[in-house]
């Protein structure tokens, strides 16, 4: 029986430019993509935070995944987290033009009660300290199962408390280049390896249109991509990702080394959807006939 | 039956430095490589020059795998091609210090008359006018099944020869950011695509250690890389990759998609080998027995 996934990360209003095309006032933020992404596979819990402002249409895009959004904060005097970014050439890194923090800046996750036995957790990238501040607030009957995403700022910044955190989650999702950075290793196999020794039983590394990378102690594991063509906007990929796993693992209430791989191949198989368009709208209008296509077409690609 | 493999292409005294260690006068060359690498799968045969400066032991290296030299040319008043080398930090791109042509300058490879029907056979790295004067030359009873490579290089000075060439030839095997040169396109799986409308009925597009693409009529079929964690130089990691696949198809005597996949696999196990060393030392002492068990840990890390 599926059990509830809980995602608690950024709720945020996007404006993307792409070296081939932008869009403004779109809906973004961690938290929407990875929601929304889990919610084809377990019941969703959504925590963040947004201002007056956050367009009734968002919230009409949570509800149509069937969110949950009790924990969802609605600060009407405040504006919601505003973000503007570029992508640079051939998608080689992009540059935030405009932050505006807004209702995000004093954000404090606060878990409403009938959250806080939520078997399956995924703590988006927001600060370790925050990512921490959930964790102690979860307290159910059964261990909760964890997984936590980061960003390079945060192991630039708040190292200690990012390696507090390690030693209290269950998966780590994160990208090529941040393994390296975190671990100071130079080849992503010891990255993981090493990732792995600093807490999190379960490992994730991210190549983006490389596949990934799951390092667990009952074995490795290499997926490819799924082969796109129509590449309009990574925004939220990484996201999508991470909740496509915390929700597959909720959804068949496993966590061993065979449900984290088929995770990671239907991580894999959102989040080729989710980069097919700007914010969510190819994720959330595909369906999950169209997600078990892609995992099937994930299983036929790799076999020999 | 296993049938015989040609391979032609260079033959080199390589001096090779990357961040962390360096060697000199090391046997290299696209052919070593690709002969030692073919070997383990079927009897190979060489075309190549070479100086008297040749040292017996390269020589012994080729006896040790049975790989027949009648095609190996052996000019002794000259010396042989020299290539000297630097990876960048973190193997980014890697830069020429000198080269030598030597014997190479004039090589226009000639078939002895018992090598003309061989039935698969690897164009290596040489001119695009160079492997269309071998095609020239093959004269069999069956049409033979030839892969070619090739090289930035030929991309920009002489393309309507390597255009010649694709029409010519049954699987092209090329690197990521030559693929994306050599058609324009800005994704890996339209670049494949692309290719194959120039020519060849399948094609490799090979991503270093994040695995490779197999592009053929009846499918897609992607592999990651094997995890290799003692990376020493990836000199000639492409060129056993393309010699493996030859070994390959012609040890099975088949070149259909599923025997490609396999030879792809093969190929993956077998330049995993090539970059655990300076030269040819840890793809020669490996053994098949080593190779294998790399293939079978591929199925194994790449199955959910």
């Amino acid at each position: 029986m599926p059990r509830p996934a809980l995602i608690i990360g950024s709720v945020a209003i996007d404006r993307v430019a792409t070296p081939f095309a932008q869009s403004d006032r779109i809906l973004g933020g961690a938290a929407t993509y990875a929601a929304i992404a889990a919610s084809y596979f377990a019941p969703t819990r959504l925590v963040g935070v947004v201002g007056g402002d956050f367009p009734p249409a968002f919230i009409a895009r949570y509800r149509k995944h069937g969110i949950d959004l009790e924990g969802l904060r609605i600060e009407p005097a405040g504006k919601t987290f505003y973000w503007s970014g570029r992508y640079r050439e051939h998608f080689a890194g992009r540059d935030t033009l405009e932050i505006q923090l807004n209702v995000f800046e004093n954000f404090s996750p606060i878990l409403p009660p009938s959250y806080r036995a939520t078997p399956f957790v995924m703590l988006g990238n927001i600060q370790p300290a925050l990512q921490n501040h959930v964790v102690d607030q979860l307290a159910g009957p059964r261990r909760p199962y964890i997984l936590a995403d980061t960003f390079d700022l945060w192991i630039h910044t708040t190292r200690p408390e990012l390696e507090r955190l390690l030693k209290r989650i269950d998966l780590f999702v994160i990208n090529e280049e941040e393994s390296l950075l975190l671990t100071g290793e130079r080849n992503l196999v010891l990255a993981g390896r090493h990732l792995r020794r600093m807490g999190p039983r379960a490992v994730v590394i991210k190549k983006g249109g490389h596949g990934s990378l799951l390092f667990h102690p009952d074995g490795y594991f290499a997926i490819s991509a799924y082969p796109v063509t129509k590449f309009v906007d990574p925004t939220g990929a990484g996201d999508s990702y991470a909740g496509a796993m915390i929700g597959y693992l909720a959804s068949v209430n496993r966590t061993d080394f065979a449900a984290l791989k088929r995770a990671v191949a239907y991580a894999t198989a959102v989040s080729s959807l989710t980069v097919e368009s700007f914010s969510v709208d190819r994720l959330s209008s595909a369906g999950r006939r169209t997600i078990d296509a892609r995992y099937r077409e994930l299983v036929k690609i790799t076999r020999f």
